[in-house]
């Protein structure tokens, strides 16, 4: 346990999430004996074991595409301690001066003040859109149905499970603010409505992308991080794409720059970026 | 096949482009005997053989014009895996620490949404302004005109053959989305009005500029690249500034910055950036 | 006494503040012996109790969490001299080149011009609101109550001594002049009243979150600088998210980067860092 | 020639001009014995020599004033593989890694768009201001003094012959699009009055500032280049500030960093720089 | 005389300035001998003594305050060359490597475009205001007093002769052209009446802030460089944050990063910044 020492630092609900896209330094890497590297190797990928063996502890590791970065990682832990020992463990594992950060950040996962509440589903949709009466059988039912969805959807955006789709995308995003586009002084049902649509748009891709929003207001430099797995690039160009075009996008969507990985096995990730 | 040990990410349509710009370091490059200098760059030769050999895969090398960099790949290939292993090789091809990134960009061959499709052919052109009759033979022998012309166009578009015209000129840019100037707030129609009076522009630079447009919304920092090649400098010049008039490019072009290079052979590029 | 030979620059009133953070050059630092590293961190632990056993000084230290930065400071101290002084020794503590500086802040603290003042209370709040009679024993009473309530209030934000709360959150901000939304065109009213709102969603987070806000127009890049003490990460995003939707922020704000430490023991902090 | 193995790539008219700025690492530099230092500087002598003896090849050499950068070329020649040649070979002269890239800029010579053409001039000054006649003795003369004019002014735009004045100024710019402030959204008429106003401005510094503008849009991150001599630092700083309330200043440029040089003869300029 | 051997540019009016922020590498400073050590810092002295003993030239030498940079120098002379050559020469001072470059900014000292003229003082003051009749003795005394006064001021915008105030502030700054706010679109009597309200600002500063504004149009990044001296860093801090809500400033101010340091003696300078 890395950071045993210490007081947890362990949030109300969610976990910490950092992205880590490292350089490699080949020159100071080529510096090291053939022995060194392998140990170096070793050193990292038993860190990598360690981290994800760890409670509630996630680890995504991939090659990035460009050389904008080589390395990435996406750790998910619950403690600030632990996801502040193990980042700077990665960041030293191939000995010192090899990785060098190219970006990073730091968020938290979420649930969004957006979901339909019960008493929203029960107006609108129970008993404005169908019809049905309260108390009876068909309606507890879909009570019962719709109370399973949102805990099971809420259970994916505080406590993820990735999967291991190669393809992985991450970008950081703000609302706006400047004139008369104002994310920040509409009121609810008008943010609520907009994300709708945005929702809407979302759920088209389901089964071919799965999307993680979470939480850096207050944290980093941008208010969201969004990371998306795909088994095909053009699954993210696509709905990224598309998703510009919702209002919600469209005059309040601010967005900072956008890193491609792949997800690989450690030895093939080893191979791919020369190590 | 490099990168034979992973389960290719091909896209449903389309390629993968990447524009890889680099500094040479030649404080890290005197450190190399003659022999050494001589086989990093039998090595760097051998290797863009086989990217060149590869099924389906392109790459353009070129000298970059003024000390934004030195070296210049465009590679086109259908698997991302390829891709991204083909760029960490040739970044590394002439040793560690030789070849550093200046800028990169990654995006992916796509078809215009704003290309006229075989029904506004039909009415907008056929019946609309040349009063053609359906159904008669001459309906038909300009309907199959019109498909030949646009399958051969869709071709270049997801599937380009670039000529060897020796001028470069790569830049990204996005649709501008502020205050009354917001793209993604225009509807399509209106869009696609906007986007035929910049083709039109582009089409009097035919047999001068091969343009080449690739999408890379969700996948880097803009939403297109665009590659331009010529025979002249100044209508590369020209035909940007020109189009710059558009109301597409007026009112919603925001540009990045642009790179100019000199496609090469091999003996005569390493030459010129002082290998 | 660091800076003894010099004449001490303070304040009329107030401290200066200096926030510090750097990375660690673990090449650099991988070049010492094991004894050479030990007498290195005793060097540092040295001075900051020397800088804590100064006069009226404190220093906060801590890791921080992703790779924007290792190792973080904030110093507060009266003598411009003084923290000139410990600025410079704490750089070069570990050695030359071992901490290289990845951002900085220099801030003063400073009152509020929006707090409430005796006749503003006296008016609006005594006499206004509870109908309280001047002179009156319960008036006077009430009145020496709002006093030493202010008294304790202005100290706090000129003289401040900050809990070891484990995370530590710094961001810079200023206030928006564009257009209709320029905040020193608005006259003392508009901005005390809208100061207010924001005041009253900070307090709902007393006891969870300490907020120091100091100043630094004319002294560094943003107009103030913001300290936030949490024992839990969410309280810092909460917060900061919430006070987003005031008026106040959503119209006049703009943000720097935020940087997130975790106060540590020194022994732990060396140990995080990998020193 | 230093490009003799490829094809020429020469502009329909005007020329390449390349301005580039680089810094000189003395840490490098001072690595050298006193023996290879002169041989360096011989080198770069001899080089410069070689590119002024080129045909229709121009190279200004100077010192940069303030830490941004220390030494400039401005290279003006016809064929861009030449350019593209010396620019790398004046890069490496010193040896390599003792001139680094600060800025560069690379653009085209180019006529003026708004210049006055035969028949405005006969229309708007000869017939409308001062009342003369077509076919007259005295409107030939006018006519023919007005076609020697504008040819050597063409000849100077295109193929510039500069004066060895010894202060120099290079900044790029835009025309704004932004709101209401759109130069691309002008009609033609308006433009060509806006940079009329321009012109007389620039007129009443004639002997004092000799100005050349180059066309960059497609080529670099800006759409012009400015370069100005002067003998006298000051005639800068008055015509740029005077030229600022023009209103095609005004509202519609968009300045980058403003350089200054010294041109100086070698010996002189290797002094300054303290090779 | 450093620059002996060039022809000077000696400005019609007024005197070069530079303001020069360097970074001290500790790194390559410790290579150094403690002999080696003792020789470059009198070098650098020695340099000082020359630059200040050179005709019309002074130089302040000062701390920086934050891992911003740690050596400061502003330097004023008349003639661009022996700025040049100074500049270059400071850079050199320590030896090669050892001081680097982290913020600089050329500028002129120059008069106000908005002072006065003796017959808007006669009308406006002595007539209008005062209500004197011109000829009378009281009249040409008072008259008398503004001339010399006018001189005085002028001979400082120009000839400036600085205090040794401990606390140096430099900032560039610009006036805005943007939509509604544009400066430069403003006719001159509300430009001198907007600057009149904040020179009144100014004055009630007088004895605490002595202000030079140096022009930097065509020069610098921006338009202006201001540097200030006070004895206490809070008057700096007051002065610029008053300022900010005259119009001039609220509206129309742009302004760079703010830099604060400490004029020292050089020995205590040395020890400050750990040389």
């Amino acid at each position: 346990m890395p950071a045993q020492e210490t007081t947890p630092i362990v949030p109300r609900e969610g976990w910490h999430v950092l992205h880590l896209f490292h350089h490699v330094d080949h020159a100071q890497w080529s510096l090291y004996s053939d022995e060194e590297k392998r140990q170096a190797k070793t050193r990292l990928t038993g860190l990598i074991q360690e981290i994800r063996s760890t409670l509630d502890t996630h680890l995504l590791a991939f090659s990035i595409v460009s050389p904008k970065a080589d390395l990435g990682f996406m750790l998910l832990t619950p403690d600030l301690q632990v996801a502040n020992a193990f980042e700077k463990q990665l960041a030293l594992s191939l000995g010192p001066g090899v990785l060098n950060p190219a970006y990073s950040y730091l968020s938290m996962t979420e649930s969004s003040e957006y979901t339909t509440t019960r008493a929203q589903y029960t107006e609108e949709t129970l008993v404005g859109e169908k019809g049905m009466k309260p108390g009876t059988d068909a309606f507890e039912a879909a009570l019962k149905e719709f109370d399973d969805r949102m805990a099971h959807y809420l259970q994916h955006r505080l406590y993820p499970v990735l999967p291991d789709w190669p393809v992985i995308c991450f970008y950081p995003m703000s609302k706006r603010r400047s004139g008369a586009d104002n994310w920040y002084s509409l009121d609810y049902d008008t943010r609520r409505k907009l994300m709708a649509g945005h929702a809407r748009t979302g759920r088209t891709y389901s089964g071919r992308i799965l999307q993680l929003i979470t939480g850096s207001t207050g944290l980093d430099e941008y208010e969201w991080g969004v990371t998306l797995l795909a088994k095909d690039t053009i699954d993210i160009k696509s709905i990224v794409y598309e998703m510009r075009f919702d209002e919600v996008s469209a005059r309040f969507g601010e967005f900072g720059d956008f890193y491609i990985g792949i997800q690989l096995p450690l030895d093939a990730l080893f191979r791919r970026i020369g190590l």
